[in-house]
């Protein structure tokens, strides 16, 4: 009876209750809120979260780093959020954000710059609105 | 250097390597190919993957499940991938899909029904979006 209630307060509930996973994140995708593009895929803790419905500009927290990353705080192509949403058993988020400049480290608007299609050899790669905005080396040379 | 050419690979190459987590789960974001909401956020494994990509339907790994699932097999709402890309660091999975009926087990056309903005005791949800299309109750019944 409790883990079904607790599902349903989850799930048809109002109250604010992210689910983070074992290092503490929950999955946030961002889009442009113009065109839909999905922009990233990245991981948000509490205080990423916290920082993020307070300030309005997208926080998020490094794996591979281990930090905590204001988005566009090295490069300047931040993102300012135009609504936030969360998913139904409140492990992922999901902002709609205008996009300064890239989103990508890479220097493309999106990360999702590859399409991926059936080969006869496998699944492939193949570029799809790969242009860069920017050059890595000069924006995230210190 | 071995690294450095690893990322540049992986980031910049043509070659489909995902990179699959401790538990061999790459990330899916799933958005309405005509209007560019997002429907669900899941995991595939490598077959999943495979199985998505040689059918056009979406397939994912559930975890609380631990087994493999075609999207719509107990519900019927499929997902038709129109489009699959890639990002940057080959984590994570973005698919454009034609969404049968409703996206979200709840009955919601997307898992996203409810927004999170900033209260006075903090963060608090509200319903967007949050019509069912069906009846999680009959659908799932067996």
């Amino acid at each position: 009876m409790s883990t079904s209630a607790g599902i349903n307060d989850i799930e048809e509930g109002l109250v604010f209750q992210p689910k983070f996973d074992a290092s503490g994140l929950v999955t946030c995708v961002a889009t442009d809120a113009g065109t839909g593009e999905v922009l990233m895929v990245a991981h948000m803790n509490d205080e990423a979260l916290r920082k993020t419905i307070a300030s309005g500009e997208a926080w998020y927290f490094s794996r591979s780093r281990n930090a905590l990353w204001r988005k566009g705080e090295s490069s300047g192509n931040v993102q300012r959020v135009v609504e936030m949403r969360m998913d139904c058993d409140q492990d992922a988020i999901w902002i709609r954000v205008e996009q300064t400049g890239a989103a990508c480290h890479t220097g493309r608007r999106s990360c999702f710059y590859r399409a991926v299609t059936a080969g006869e050899c496998g699944a492939q790669l193949s570029f799809v609105d790969a242009d860069r905005l920017f050059d890595p080396k000069t924006v995230y040379r210190k």
